[in-house]
């Protein structure tokens, strides 16, 4: 399913969406030593101006990782950086869809930059750029 | 335990550290949906240039999200942006030191920010920027 | 951010709190094996005194040795010992707060002995005592 | 497979054992947010008198709660108290084995006192005592 930089081109898209579950922000806080109160401790996150908890914003940006490795390049694609800027608080219960989309397709150099965001319904939570380099094919 | 803006200047410093085992890669997996074979196949690893399974890349990251979380600025912090660029695989059994350095202290906006840089031993293996916006001292 | 013997003395204080979430629930009965039903068992729970299922005991004493580990004294702490007096039943849902703090600083042994209290809300659900060895200030 | 205090007396035994593995350290971590590096940074464990990584001693603790939970009183006790002496570090490998073995029973109050002993092969690594709350047997 992996796309070789010749496959490529702008405005391909691909996504991929989660609902977030309090067992996300206990396995991410595990994985990631984020203990943040933010994320764990509602009472906190009532006197914090969200109001509540709110997931980690590295959970989200893991679901661009995914899209990107499961789907656009795909398999095999290495990962070379991402900027995030968090626009908005994700809270447990919530879905996240990530979406990536072509923007350049560099075939000198075997790279490819692609727009990543994130939304919940029509909100977006996170948007950056990534530069990814697509496995080469194969020689035949 | 958490600084204020007018407590932080440039080249306050922060680190953690944390060893990736294989339970970080399936529970990262599980909460990013990141399934990527590079992570969870060892025999698709070793057909790889990497020789083996790695690490996802925003398992890192998240470490850093951590140390910001955590220790600097620390708890109640909020994270406007962050740049990530990957520079070396992460493999399971390495040692991920983060490490975060406060690089500019914008006071007038409340926010501050630092370089953020991960390290397996002498490799760097994330380097990046963030900004963030530390909690308002309370009113006196 | 550990604190050395010749730091700590009566009455300081630190304190760290987690919402209880059913994943919380699964996640200690698999690292414990208590898979009691009282615990996972909503059913069975309603046939109990407890009216629901309740947390595990030892799932709100592991806050106190989060605050222990994390706080204070902090890393490098080594636990000797810890009583547990269960005083009240936790549920999901619940917000729990472990509070330490200094009783007695036992300087000629380097160790500490502190009070500790688990509570929701403003019931006591765990109290007790443990004592401490911080780690030793390393040499000039 | 409850005992009902007409039915425990002096000197029976019952015990549960498991293998600490990398996972267990990570979740016990998520759900306890005890991220002390002595239990998830390999490199900082190696610089402590234990030579790496040691598991959480609430971790231990929890098969005590198991057996106990389990097996004898088993399901529907209530626990009233607990100590821990912690005696010799746990490292991720070891099978920690949990022994409880009662000690006295107080029918009037329909409480029983056990001794209760975590072991790693011959090596004693936490002891202590607790005070349960066996359920009481329905009516005829």
């Amino acid at each position: 399913m992996t796309y070789y930089i010749d496959q490529l081109e702008p405005g391909m898209s691909a996504s991929t969406a989660k609902t977030i579950t309090d067992a996300d922000l206990v396995l991410f806080a595990a994985v990631s030593t984020d203990v943040n109160p933010a994320h764990l401790d509602e009472e906190y996150g009532k006197s914090t101006p969200f109001g509540g908890r709110i997931a980690h914003g590295m959970l989200s940006a893991g679901f661009i990782s995914a899209v990107l490795a499961n789907q656009l390049p795909g398999p095999g694609t290495i990962y070379l950086s991402q900027t995030l800027r968090f626009k908005a608080p994700v809270r447990p219960g919530d879905t996240v869809k990530a979406t990536v989309t072509v923007k350049e397709v560099i075939a000198a150099k075997n790279r490819v930059a692609l727009d990543t965001v994130c939304t919940v319904g029509d909100t977006v939570v996170i948007e950056g750029e990534c530069l990814m380099m697509p496995p080469k094919r194969p020689a035949a």
